[in-house]
């Protein structure tokens, strides 16, 4: 079976998903199921610690779903060990999604900062996974400290642009020793399963199935996107080709 | 239920899938019913009027698949009603393909033959599925005359090159009257799903499949691709935006 | 010298602009002259038949430009050839810019009507340049009647989005036997020289100098460009390659 | 008049070349001069010290181009201040383009060592243009520690692939305040065009120029390029749109 491997989890499904931007807790709670996703975001500010009624973690919570918490809101290395920490309180699990984007526009993250957060969260035990640009260098030095994958961006978060750093994405598959996520930019079940195509891992969605008209449909939607682009990277795609060539054989029939 | 009707026929199925290119019969089969395709292109040069024991048409005979021949070969309007009219016997079907290329490097389709014979053939009864340029007005034209639907290609047979033609389909979709089949050119479920989500009613794969390194398992991809394209489509795609928009909200715990 | 030659007249500038748009006659003067161009497009509907004292008509007849007349507005054949026969009268010219298009939101031009109306008028004695959707076949057919060049479109008319037709364009300008124009759709100086590169022999642009801020800066921007991409093409590009070269040489100096 | 200025130095040319890779030093000379461009990157590797006769040197110092020494090779920051000093001595000057990057098959820049090293060189007084991955962030705390300018790649060097950076661009222009020069990637004058359309201050470029089959004609093509896309800059291009628009106003003199 085609199992994806990240520390000690396994996955059969490679689209992660998160919490963010839904209508409401149910609908949310609607689309993730739909999606058979295993790894769904959460942004450490939805977590109330003290609150044990927290509706959306409650929805959660009778899933089967792994909760990833990630560090969005930080600014800093410091900060994002700091997040690291408490998500590690409040939700009982070491593995974080780091972000570090001091951008409040685009929110694209911070490389420096990023690698910084990343070596000291490794040493103090967590299972990082850096959101980050599709920088290949970087992504090398990530995996030299010990990161369980690496998350290159897309497109910029919430723009549904697509996959917008192709030449790149290639590169970083190509040489990476850890699992691949595309992250941040995915806006249409096209691009998750061009993602796939190209030998990516996973895909980590949220926006585009959180605004859809219809959550739950899109969930399902990226679902079937996903196996097929893995399917498709698994079954080689056929070679592109600057020459027609027929499909049907030319048919002589009329020269009989 | 999402129903596609062209003509006297309903479709559930939105993958169109063709019978060239394949290793083996056996291979063609297996494709063909992994991607739950209904209706299946055939070239009149494989039908052997004369011969029982046709090996391809056997195989696909004992499937509920629809067989959609076509005038691959052909060069002239002239030329393409008598291939129909042999497949109609042959096939003992008014349903025709009409493929009208005179080039053989690029197999790109002639307009003006095409619609010739398009007008022609509607007159004897034919249900006509033409293979098209991405041409807008020649859509309309066609229309005007009375196929049942416009075929336009995505990029030259057999190149796997995807969606070329974005601006002037988009263009298609929005002002035909009668379904739109995107064939040609598409190479990888991503490209198909790309295609439905822009609102075409179905997409013709033939290449892809068949010159995959394993044909069941592509179409299998390519039916997944589909569904995700139309249910996306119908959920509505998120909008594109310049600027990034965090779909985890920025936490503030920090500034507590 | 390099010379581009149609019919019976030779241009040492491969830029060809448009009289539509401008905020006034003296702006379109400036921009025309300021670009160098050669041939400049005019609609019959400018051309005041009656009044001699037609504004902007007195405005290119004081240049060396040649007036291009084109039969924008029509929607057949016949109504084509009627148009261009008033124009012969009007601007005393048996050259004739044909655009058939019927559709008044996207202004794609009529494959069928352009091919009966280029028919006609090549043996009416006139020097056709048709304006067409980027179709290779169309394109072979129109030069079998005798048309002096092609003008595929690059995107549709006033759209400004560049060479959207590109893998079509490379099909007919590898195939052409006559000058290949680059027309519509252009919106940009690097439109303009990438289609050049492809070894288009001329472009037309109009819309783009017409509404910029400033048409005869935007003008003389289109010339350069226009020329940088014919030199690169002469010159030949280097070839795109996956893999990265260094251009400068590693420096072993550190290892000595 | 559109003055560039880096630091102590003004520029009439928005082109930048390189000294690599070209057939001979005549070559490089002859297109370098007929570039008019007036800084030119020559690596550490190719000046020779102690050697007064260096054949490429001695070709450029005739000349009134700047030179600008880069770091090619080096691996790490340490590495990148050695060769900086080494540079400075060698050819009087406290310019040098910083380009640190450990992989060999790719030639990317490694964005924590460039910092590094550009805020030690900014400390010793020189005037640091570093070489870097389209990422906005790195770009600003660049700026932050002291650049004169940014230079974030279009593509991978020598790939010839163009703009594949788009999205990140505009963000980077947007958002700098020092000049932003696109280097690496541009294999064609259109590309070199598109850069200076979107704002970019200048561009680098080596390989197109140095491998053409003609090097002094490429030169003249990428200089009509570069003037060509800054006056579209400063002219403002004219918007991309959805719907078609005439740019010949529609005759109804067949209606009259």
């Amino acid at each position: 079976m085609d199992i994806l491997k990240i520390a000690d989890k396994t996955f059969t499904s490679r689209l992660f998903t998160g919490t963010g931007k839904f209508g409401s807790s149910r609908l949310m709670q609607e689309a993730i199921l739909a999606s058979e996703s295993e790894l769904v975001t959460v942004a450490l500010k939805r977590v109330d610690v003290e609150n044990e009624s927290d509706d959306m973690l409650q929805h959660l919570k009778t899933t089967s779903v792994n909760l990833l918490p990630n560090t969005s809101g930080v600014r800093t290395a410091k900060e994002a060990v700091f997040a690291a920490k408490l998500a590690r309180e409040a939700l009982q699990t070491n593995w974080i999604k780091l972000e570090i984007h001091p951008d409040p526009k685009y929110l694209l993250p911070d490389p420096i900062e990023t690698l910084k957060a990343a070596e000291a969260l490794v040493k103090l035990g967590f299972v990082v996974m850096p959101y980050i640009h599709a920088d290949p260098v970087l992504c090398k030095r990530l995996e030299a400290v010990g990161v369980q994958c690496v998350m290159p961006l897309g497109a910029p978060i919430g723009s549904n642009k697509g996959i917008k750093t192709l030449d790149f994405l290639e590169i970083i598959i190509e040489q990476s020793n850890v699992p691949v996520i595309v992250d941040a930019g995915i806006g249409a079940p096209s691009h998750a399963a061009y993602a796939m195509e190209l030998g990516a891992d996973a895909v980590l969605v949220n926006t585009a199935i959180a605004v859809s008209q219809n959550p739950k449909q899109m969930g399902i939607a990226f679902k079937k996107a996903v196996e097929a682009g893995r399917m498709a990277y698994k079954a080689k795609l056929a070679p592109i080709k600057r020459q027609a060539e027929a499909s049907s054989p030319l048919t002589s029939f009329l020269n009989l």
